[in-house]
C-alpha cells in the first residue's frame, strides 16, 4: 500500500535552517537524550535560530519591472536559500552566520523566464545559483567570493508539473522542480513510477538529482539518475539545448552526459523525459548475519557478480547494524531485497541467501528490521520495515538535534572497485578515526554500510559523530573532511559516489579529475556561460 | 566450446579495398550468381582492384628521424589507410578513385609515441587521422578537405595487449588497439569476456568500439560499450587524460563519457580499462513466428518492459526472415536468447515465450537458424546456430561482391521510443524505397530487424538493395542517404544506434544535436586540439 508524501500538499513549513520541516525537529530534551549517548557534547542544546536575529544586508540589485513579479526579498526566503542540508551549513546557522545570503530568491514557472532572468544577470554580474530542494550536503547551492554584484537563488520548485506521459514507451516529460513527492504523485495514476528514492526525497527535485548525478534507484546496478534520462532540456545563457528523445544512441558524445553532474555551473535543467518503471507488485526481502566484515564482503561481491540483480543489498557493519537496530551481537549484517512487477521473486531471495551462506551468513528470515537505504514509499506495508523507514527518513533531523548538542556528525561516501574495498573500510575507519580523535580531543565513531554494489566494486557509505568544541565545529569539521578526502584519493576511490562535489569536495574532486577534461570542461563553461554567472566556484573556478 | 577467433595468428592477408580477408571474397561466379538475384544489375562483376593502378602520389611531409621508425609510406599500407569499409568505400576502390590516401602510416608502440607522433603533426599541420580495425562504415578513418599540409593515419593496432587483469573485481586494462579476437585471447585464460560482439568484431578494436559507442554486448539493456567502461586514457595534444578506475561515481559530469563517441576529433583513446564477465555456461534460445509484424513488435515491447533481461532478442521482418533461412512464409520471426555464468535461464525463456504468444507468436522450439545480431564466439555449438553465425559473419562480403555487380547495397540503423517505432519502420521502408527505386531506376529491397530492444524503445537495422547504374553508384548511394536521414529526423530517431557519426552522417548529426552543446564540443575541441589536427571533419568542422 503505498504510503501518500509525506506533507506534500500540506502546509508545513519547512525549516529555514535545518533539514525538513520545521515542525519535525527533535526537541531540547530530545536531543540531551541524544547528547548523552556521546560523552563531552554540552549540557543543554543550542537554540534554534530565527532569521530576526542574522544581519542580513540590504539586497545589493534591484530587478527590472519585467521580472520583479518572479522574484522575492523576504528576508525568511532569502535565509532558507543561503546554504544547503550539510552538518556544516547546520553549523553555520546555529551560530547565526550563514554566510552570504542571496540577495534575491526567483521562483520562475517556465523555460522563458529562466532565459529572462539569466539574460539579465548576466548584463547585470548577477551570480545565479540554481536551487531545487536545497538539500544540497557539499556546499552545492551557496555563493563563496565575492566578484559578483549581487547573488539570486534560482529555485525551481515552482516548476514542478510532468507535462506529457507516454505510457507506451514508459515515460515521462517532467519540469525539474519537481520534489520526490510531487513527481510520483503525477505518474502514480498510470501505474508507473520513476522509483528513485534518495534520502532526501521528500526534499529534493528531478532537476537537483540529475544536476548532482544522484543515486537512490536500486542498490545494485543502475542507480543513478543518469540511466534514467532519455533527454533534458538545458537554459544556458548562450541558448536553450534540448536533446532528442530517445532510448539509446551512438551519435557522438551524449549531449545529456555533458549536463549531468554539472551542478547548475554549465546551465539550468529545467526538464527532461525520463525513464519510467511499471510498479512492482512481487517483493521479498530478508537478512543475513555474518560473524565477519571481510566475508560479507566476499558475499556481497559475489552476489553482485551474480545475475540476480537484488533491488537492495544493503550491507551495515556492526555499528550501522547495532545503531538500526538490525544486530545486537557485533555481526555485520546484510539486507536483501528483490522486487518486480511480471513476476514471484522468491527464487531469485533463495538464490542469493545461498550464495551469503556459503559465505559463512546465518539466518534469512524475513527482514525485521533492516538496512534499506531508500525512502520507497512504495515498500510493502510491513510494521517494522515502515519503522526502520521512518528511522531512515529521520537520520538527518537527529543529526541536527545532534549538532545542537555540539556534536560533530558528518557523513560522506565514496566508491571504490573490489579489490581495493576492504583496505579502504579499514583505512577510513582508522585514519579518520584518528583525525576526528585529534580534532575534537573526544573518541569518535565511524560506521560503515555499503549503499550500492556493482559487479566490479562498492560504494561505501561512513558516519563520523563525536563530541566536538562549541565554537570550533567547523574548523573540527573541515579536519575530519581533510582527512577522509586525503584517505579517499590515496586509495583511488572516487570523491562521491552520489552526494556530488559541490564547494566543499572541490579539493579532492581536483585531484581525481584528469587535467584534459577540466580544459574541455573550463572551456566549455566559457562557451554557455561567458559572463561566468552560473553556480560560481562549483566544478570550475 | 569457444570457437577459434578466425584467422588471428595466421599469415591471413587483409583485403586493402574491400571487407576483411582478401582470401574470403566471394569469388566472380558468386558474384554472377548473387547479381542474378537483383535484376539490372551488371553481367560481369568489375575487377578486384589493385593498388598498382592507384594514382598515389608521394608523401607531402617526412617524419623527423626520431619517428621515422614508426613510420611507413609503403603503398599498400596507404591504400589500406585510405578509407573504412562503407559501401560508399567499396565503391569507390572498384572505381580506383578512393579519394585522399594518407601520406604516412604510423604504428605508435605506447602513449609516449602516440604523444610525440601528435606533437610533430602539430607543429606540422599534419592532418592525423586514429586508425583501429578501419571497420568504419561512416567514413570515420579517410581525410576528406585539402587545409591540411599532409595526412597520418595514425594505426594503434601494434598497441593491443591486456595490461592487466583483475580477477576479483572482474576488469582489464587493455590497450586500445586489440581487435576483438586478440582481446578475448587474452582474458579467456581467467574465465572472463568482454563479451562485445559487433559484426565486425575480428576487424574492430576496442579503441574503435570506445571512440564509436559501439553496440553489440547484448540485444536488451547495455549494448553500448561506454557501459562497460572504468576509465580511459586518452593521449590528446594538450596532454594525457587518465581517469580514475571506478565501478560509479558522482563526482561532475563522467570525464569518460566525452571521449566516448568523440570519434577520435578530441585525443586518442589509448587504453582503458573495462569491466569483463564471468563466461555464460547457462543458454537457452528459441524463435517464434508472427504472422503480423505490428503484433510482433508489440510482443517484443512487452518482453523488453518485463524484467526477463533476454540476451538476445532479434525480430526479423518477413524479408529478413526469409533472408537468413528462419522463416519462408512471410512471418515475421523473433529469436530469443538467454544465458547465464551463474543458474538455468530454461525459466526466463518459459516465461518470454508465454508472453510471445500472449501476442499470437506460433512456434518456440529450440531456434534452428536464427537472427542473432552479434558474433559471439561463444555460443552453443549447435550446428545451425554456427551456420547462422558464419552467414553473418559472411554478409559484409556477399555486399562487396554485389557491390563489384554494380548493386547499390547500404546498411543503416537508428533508435526512437516505442511510441514511434511503427510509423517509423512503414515511413522507411515506403520512402527509402522510393528514393532508391527513384536513384537507380530499378525496385529496391528494404529489409527491417530490431537489433536491440529496450524498455523504452528500439534499434531498427534497415537493409537497402537495388540494381544500380554503372558509374553512378556514388551519387544514388548519396541520394539513398540523404532520403533515409531526412525520415530519420521527421520521426525523431537518432541517426545512428551504433555505427558512428563519422563524415556521412554529419547533416544528420547536425540536426539532431543541440545547438549548445555545439558549441561546448567545439570549445572542448579548440581546448585539446587546438591546432585542430585530430580527425578533421568528423563531428566538428
Amino acid at each position: 500500500m503505498p504510503a501518500s508524501p509525506s506533507g506534500h500538499g500540506t502546509s508545513r513549513t519547512r525549516s529555514w535552517w535545518g533539514w525538513g520541516y520545521a515542525d519535525s525537529h527533535p526537541d531540547d530534551a530530545e536531543c540531551v537524550a541524544m547528547g548523552a549517548l556521546l560523552p563531552g557534547t554540552l549540557a543543554r542544546p543550542l537554540p534554534i535560530p530565527r532569521v530576526a536575529d542574522l544581519a542580513i544586508a540590504r539586497p545589493g540589485v534591484t530587478p527590472p519591472s519585467s521580472l520583479a513579479h518572479l522574484v522575492t526579498t523576504d528576508p525568511e526566503a532569502r535565509a532558507a536559500h543561503a546554504m544547503g542540508k550539510a552538518y556544516r551549513d547546520i553549523i553555520r546557522a546555529l551560530r547565526g552566520r550563514p554566510g552570504r545570503v542571496p540577495d534575491l530568491v526567483a521562483r520562475p514557472t517556465d523555460d522563458r523566464e529562466v532565459a529572462d532572468l539569466l539574460d539579465w544577470a548576466g548584463g547585470q554580474g548577477v551570480a545565479v545559483i540554481p536551487f531545487g530542494g536545497g538539500s544540497s550536503v557539499v556546499g552545492g547551492v551557496e555563493y563563496r567570493g565575492d566578484t559578483h554584484r549581487a547573488v539570486l537563488s534560482l529555485d525551481l520548485t515552482s516548476m514542478d508539473r510532468v507535462l506529457e506521459i507516454d505510457t507506451v514507451s514508459r515515460s515521462a516529460r517532467v519540469q525539474a522542480g519537481a520534489l520526490g513527492p510531487v513527481l510520483e504523485e503525477q505518474v502514480r495514476p498510470h501505474g508507473l513510477t520513476l522509483r528513485h528514492f534518495p534520502q532526501s526525497f521528500e526534499f529534493s527535485t528531478l532537476g537537483g538529482w540529475l544536476a548532482t548525478r544522484a543515486g537512490g534507484h536500486y542498490a545494485t546496478g543502475r542507480t543513478h539518475i543518469d540511466d534514467f534520462v532519455q533527454s533534458l532540456r538545458v537554459v544556458t545563457p548562450a541558448g536553450s539545448s534540448t536533446s532528442l528523445r530517445l532510448p539509446a544512441s551512438g551519435a557522438g558524445p551524449s549531449p545529456d552526459r555533458l549536463f549531468l553532474g554539472s551542478e547548475g555551473a554549465l546551465g539550468v535543467i529545467t526538464e527532461a523525459w525520463m525513464r519510467l518503471q511499471e510498479r512492482p507488485r512481487y517483493k521479498a526481502s530478508a537478512s543475513v548475519a555474518f560473524a565477519d566484515l571481510p566475508r560479507a564482503l566476499e558475499a556481497v561481491r559475489v552476489i553482485a557478480q551474480s545475475d540476480l540483480s537484488p533491488a537492495n543489498c544493503r550491507l551495515l557493519d556492526p555499528g550501522e547494524a547495532l545503531l538500526s537496530g538490525a544486530s545486537q551481537d557485533g555481526s555485520s549484517v546484510l539486507v536483501l531485497g528483490f522486487e518486480s512487477a511480471t513476476g514471484r521473486v522468491d527464487d531469485r531471495l533463495a538464490n542469493a541467501l545461498e550464495l551469503a551462506r556459503a559465505h559463512g551468513g546465518r539466518g534469512g528470515a524475513p527482514t525485521a528490521n533492516g538496512g534499506a537505504d531508500s525512502a520507497d514509499h512504495d515498500a510493502p506495508a510491513d510494521a517494522a520495515v515502515n519503522a526502520w523507514r521512518s528511522a531512515f527518513l529521520r537520520m538527518p533531523y537527529l543529526r541536527d538535534g545532534l549538532a545542537r548538542m555540539g556534536a560533530v556528525v558528518d557523513t560522506f561516501e565514496t566508491a571504490a572497485t573490489w579489490d581495493r574495498i576492504p583496505a579502504l573500510i579499514d583505512a577510513v575507519r582508522t585514519e579518520v578515526g584518528s583525525a576526528a580523535l585529534k580534532a575534537t580531543g573526544h573518541p569518535a565513531t565511524v560506521n560503515c554500510r555499503l549503499t550500492h554494489v556493482y559487479p566490479d566494486g562498492a560504494a561505501p557509505y561512513f558516519t563520523v559523530a563525536a563530541a566536538g568544541r562549541p565554537g570550533e565545529e567547523l574548523g573540527i569539521w573541515d579536519d575530519i573532511k581533510a582527512a577522509a578526502s586525503d584517505v579517499l584519493h590515496r586509495h583511488r576511490a572516487t570523491i562521491t559516489h552520489h552526494h556530488a562535489v559541490g564547494r566543499d569536495h572541490r579539493p579532492g574532486y581536483d585531484l581525481q579529475r584528469p587535467e584534459p577534461f577540466a580544459l574541455a570542461l573550463r572551456a566549455a563553461k566559457d562557451a554557455l556561460d561567458p559572463h561566468h554567472i552560473l553556480n560560481p566556484g562549483v566544478l570550475i573556478d
